[in-house]
């Protein structure tokens, strides 16, 4: 779906976070009747005939064989507004994923930072990952340490703009909770894997949920691969 | 673009060689808008307004300075069907592509070969090029020496086939000159690529045929990109 | 491994089918403990000591959960003969493969064909697969009619090349079991991923013959990797 | 270029800024003549014999026009120590390059900070880019700015740590400034296109210095290769 030229705007915006954080869909091409020609060009089968129970079918048998070819031809991109430490997990996705981002050498950044709503503690079982914090947690103290950090940080970025450091050199003093903003593409095949290492109890709550945006724009563009998918996900 | 569910064949048939050989344009998304977006993105200059001057001097700069990313954010899928020869140059271009193809494994192949119309000779400057061939070439005796040759091929690989021996070794007796058939998705930056080796004089002239229908048909989908790149080109 | 400038042949010949296929061990870099080391390091943990039972363990848990970039810090080039079916089969690799071939475009193809020493029947249970044939298949006269239509395909190519038609021409007419050869080079994420699909039940047996030959080259530079890839495929 | 079990320390140690940031050569494979081999096996011309004044000019030949492929079968692994801005920068480059880096989920981050030595200021010129400063710019002011800065963050993140905050929330007051650490896998081929752009006037000063240092380590191992490389891109 190309939105149209009179109304290019995100044709769906999902709220994280705050009111910063975001994923909204730009455009995307293909449906499950193109992931189902492609597999059955195989045997010159590929039609323009609507999809069938047993093209469904083949659809599960695809995603469980993990025949992935099928699954690439189409397009999801998303603009994604993100902190750069969540930016910096997406980015390691590399095959069948095209970026494009904000760069701090051009533009001032903005005074955009992502405060936790709920900090969390480490988790005993788990060396990487973490757990709801108990009432121990002093929740107001992490939200003022964090803000304050945040606070002298951002003074320091502008003083050091103020004093004629170049951008480049001055966002060092920024930190990782900063937003940032990039258009993401990827193809059906590319975002499943996406999704099956980001949206997955091992991966960091905050960019879970925006694996979980992706999912949920992209889910009724493709909405018999996503059902296969979750199914072979889930049991 | 992608084609309405109601009218799903190809938008354009681009007929090459005889009437078997072709390149079908079968869905795209992506303009020089999105283009430009994507680059601009990194001053957080994206927008919704019509392409502008500046914006087309932006795509011929991007394309000269070899900023490739801001041009991935687009698809296009063709059905092209082409000799085994020629697609065994198409699928060495593996980033940015993606490809299903017909199998031998599965079907029986069709009585589809290509039968050049006119046959050249060997280039003398270049080990590898050729060049139109001069009058001591027997066209006519080529000619019949090919067509004999396939009928040759295809009257045993229907003889193994009778004899029970199963398709996917049958079909070793069957010639490179067969046609085959396959998706084929570029983005913009990988068919740019494409063509710069596959419609280049060093390439050879069926699979220029091929480079040269895929130019066509995208050219109108991305004006200015190809614009820009044609005139880098050329000079 | 590189092997000493003195000799440069390769290490390990596995020939295959007749005297003609084969796959060789050219070079290779990387061991076990470079895979430690790459996955490690995300806590500061790589480590010049020799592998630990930790260390094995740590492999197989990253096989287990999909984590692959640790794979990919190694490289494993081989010489690859084969027959023209069976690269396209392989040329299909395209993350983390890289490849060069002969070209007929280049050179006159010599004389190499593979014939089967065994044909097969197609399989009833599964539309692409084959078995062992029954004493119905009269395997003399497959094995003519493969010798006569190669011959006729030769006849036919040195005819062409006679008559002075260009060699990128006169390759049409020669089948896809003519040899060809390649350096085809992976790392031992894609090696594992293609042996996945390709020492598969569900591949052509020629095919399984190449994948297997890999196997068996690149097992004794990754024992701990390949043995621990192997109990969890075969349970 | 494996390194010896005994010694398996980085070959060579590159500093970069200050006593943290290095680039130290891990491991390599492959070499001039592979380079000239993969290119000839086009016409069954490869061979063990030593590089000849044609593979040099060969080589050259083949950067000049583009077939990148046969730069493809060689290995060189990196341990980098950079800021997370220049990691920004590098990890962008996917095709042919590999990465696994130290994460501050798993352990929490030392208090290690890239402090540029000189302050440079905008250019006028380009948006992007950065020049010498020139006297109005007080040093002195801009090293205490960008001190005080990590000193609050990292104090920030002690703090939040003690508070029982996990270590993946917490890292986000961490600047981009603070150092990682990562071992990057390139071939010739992605090396040379990393090379071409961050190796570049309009590349920032502190991500050219790593560039710089790869090309130091990884010339050698290449040196027909580089020379040719170097004498395209300087006329």
């Amino acid at each position: 779906m190309t939105l149209p030229a009179t109304d290019a705007r995100p044709a769906t915006l999902y709220p994280l976070h705050d009111d910063i954080g975001s994923v909204s869909l730009v455009q995307s091409v293909g449906d499950d009747k193109m992931i189902v020609n492609a597999a059955r060009v195989s045997f010159g089968g590929d039609s323009d005939t609507p999809l069938t129970a047993r093209d469904e079918k083949l659809i599960g048998y695809l995603l469980r064989e993990h025949h992935g070819s099928p699954f690439e031809h189409n397009l999801i991109t998303f603009k994604v507004v993100c902190p750069v430490f969540v930016d910096r997990q997406m980015v390691r996705h590399r095959v069948g994923v095209s970026k494009n981002e904000i760069s701090g050498r051009y533009v001032e950044m903005q005074e955009r930072v992502y405060v936790p709503a709920q900090f969390r503690q480490q988790a005993k079982s788990n060396r990487q990952a973490s757990v709801e914090a108990g009432e121990h947690l002093d929740q107001a103290a992490a939200t003022e340490t964090y803000r304050e950090a945040w606070n002298a940080a951002y003074t320091a970025y502008t003083r050091l703009l103020e004093l004629g450091v170049t951008r480049e050199q001055a966002r060092g003093v920024l930190p990782q909770a900063l937003y940032t903003e990039s258009y993401y593409t990827f193809n059906v095949r590319s975002l499943l894997h996406f999704l099956a290492l980001r949206d997955h109890e091992g991966a960091q709550y905050e960019t879970r949920l925006y694996a979980r945006a992706m999912h949920a724009l992209a889910e009724p563009l493709f909405p018999v691969t996503f059902a296969a998918w979750a199914a072979q996900h889930t049991h």
